[in-house]
């Protein structure tokens, strides 16, 4: 099994409530990664907020997926960008939205916000 | 008399005010249930914001079908949809959405919305 | 004079800017009734945003009137209809908004807005 | 030179970027004036929202009209709503809000917006 | 190379997820600059939110950028305009706006924003 | 029974934990008495620190001696010492503290503290 | 009468509870002054935190008492310490300490504590 | 295995570092019980600081003996002061503090302070 | 060079007002370790507060230090007591203290206080 | 005059109070310099804590001399220290402490405490 955060390592479960639209906010102030420059951590918080369709996605699974970031270089825009598209394909939401709010790095803060 | 949460637990009185259309917001900090996997209780706070027709749900029934789902073994989204689709039957509301706001597991809180 | 609160209770004066709307928003985080179940006194705060007409509310007399609510046995719903009411009646503003903040009881905070 | 606050005491400069519309918010939190009824002072916030058009108004003139409500016997509608024809009438600005946001005084507390 | 902030120091890079609209939040809470009216020092926070085009603005160009002015005599207005139009013509996102939230003096507070 | 509140009001209970020094800490937001002056309610949070001795005070006996102020005309100080000589008199602690957090009046907030 | 605050516009009333060490903290937002160099207002929390002895100052002289201060003009350093002197004179407290909390003024703010 | 809170229901894994005092504050806010007279649900956030010996509390086990007392009858005092005494007997630490912080019931709140 | 954290990754420079005892409080928001029982990543802030002897340690060192920890398997405990000796040993300072501020794991929180 | 900030920058004028003990604290939270290591600037707040004895150091130098370590290359505890020095060494406190917060840089805040 690869180290690097994968969609296949996403769960899904099949939405019991797929009959109306609700939404689902996933947030997780844990999250880590690897700056491609300096090889030092970024720390953030993703949000995850999505409508689900016909399947929801296993958090247990979504907790592992983006443990695997840990160690992994990668920008703030892309991991961003990567986590909404892996979330995507893997549980086709009816509307989804990922957000990230990296810590401050040099005396500046940056949001990325995808949907 | 069933142990489990119940429609039936929630008693209507009339509303007084029907000719006009007005918003009720409740607020519950102290729900909580078991979650199915881990037999581990889960907590959250409930919140249901509803116009009313000809029925508002009294507050002490409320409370008591609340305490209900204590030691209940039920999953976030579907804890939250029952509890909607309770007080829907059975207030017939103008208009109704019911938000849970479950604690950090693993490092990951959720919330709920269904409207 | 009666101890319960009246419409008339409520006086108004001449609104000198008439020829605009504007908002005025007015808090009373001190009211406080009875509850007709149980007798013992609910606290709230009331929130009262307005658009006036012709004439605005005085501000102590609207504190006299929220006074008179203190041994009143009233439900939320119906003590911030009654000031939506009043306060209509006696001023008829363009546009009005009536919120009830009621502290906790039982473990269940509620919300009451009427406009 | 007159004591009470006069729109002449407004200075403006012109707005070097008119080709654009651009917002200023400007937050006075040391407003005072002198109640009508009691003589006692009244303590506010003011908050000034506007787009300029052909002139800005010159913050150290905005604080010098400011003070000049220090001891002017005027309701909390009319301060503000004063404050709003005179930064009006001195600047033109494309669109403008401003905000009174006043203390409490015998529990209650009140804010006036005019736009 | 000038002492003063260009548009030049401002690098780009490609921005990889150009198919997308999504959505770049920037806080910089460090800015100062120079007031050219008492050659005193001003304290601001800028708030750069943008959609990348075909490029993003590298971070640590936008920092060192950002501490030229440390030394610039340069109005409130004038510098979160200059800051808007550098970025903007460096990086030509698809939409763009910038706030500058600068600190209290002689008692009031300033915020100017464009977009 | 008479209206005004009386130590008598207050029940007490063994103390199961006599053995041992512990504090317990109650916290009473929603106390109100009538001031003697102006006729008008006065509110606070009133708090009860003590280290019980042989018996502990009732909590719903607590909430109902409380609310026997709310109609009684009655000075902050003296509001405070009562409460604080009723308590002592019933239940003898080891030690003990009351605090009146009276909230604003005229623009002065006033905390009385007996110990 | 003096327009100036004089210690002789401080009543006191007995202290019916001068069988006992109590503490009674005065808070008062809305002080405000002139500062004798540049002839602005300026803006303090003034506290009073006292242990009376056979006498407690009435809160509606001490009112009046701080209002004359606001066209007065007096350092921050004097101010606290005159507060002091004529409440320590009017009623002789067994412990007494003022604080003045001074609004910024050029970037700095300041608190004075006298005891 | 019983079903009540034991304190064999706390595991001990040795100290380490025991050559030092020094302090482990723990944080459990998702204590709740049941009220043995009304049999509603009380909840609370349990604190335990102590300074270890031989022996530390292992935290697995710490969660799970909390757990059960979900369904257990017992008062605010009685809670507190158990799990005083069963972490007390299983660690023998140097110096241990237990707080019991009960939220809101009637309006009233409760700490309850063990060392 | 070792990949654990080490003593002496640490570097110091010397302390040039080592006439004087004065405090340096260090805080460093974004640690993590690995708990060696799940393999799942641990969050922490540290905070270091020591009075420098002859030396201080070099923050950029320190933050490498930290750094180190990120994939190394260790509890709440030991993590604490390393950055204590190690920083100890390094610097010799005339006084220090470390705390580690854990986040919740399984609804329980932990701080480690050495000194 | 030298531009870098010496002792004789800060003016100080003759206490009025001094027969008594009385505390000044000074909070300065637009405090900068320049790292020596990188050459970009630090931001701080200091905050000066004093018992005066027979001089005050007068506001306005306090603050053109704390403008001077705008771009002065100095280390977090050298320029705390300096700024204790050169107080002392002007105005001779009957005690005085000196606090430096210092934002975070590479993830990690530093606060400087001199006494």
């Amino acid at each position: 099994m690869s180290n690097e955060p994968n969609k296949n390592d996403l769960e899904i479960v099949p939405n019991e409530h797929s009959d109306r639209d609700y939404e689902i906010n996933v947030s997780i102030p844990e999250f880590n990664c690897v700056c491609p420059r300096t090889g030092l951590p970024d720390f953030a918080t993703i949000k995850i907020n999505y409508i689900p369709d016909q399947h929801i996605v296993e958090l247990k699974s979504l907790k592992l997926y983006i443990v695997k970031f840990r160690n992994m270089g990668i920008f703030h825009e892309s991991a961003t960008n990567k986590i909404f598209n892996d979330f995507k394909n893997v549980c086709s939401p009816r509307k989804i939205e990922v957000i990230g709010e990296f810590s401050q790095r040099g005396g500046i803060s940056t949001v990325v916000k995808v949907k």
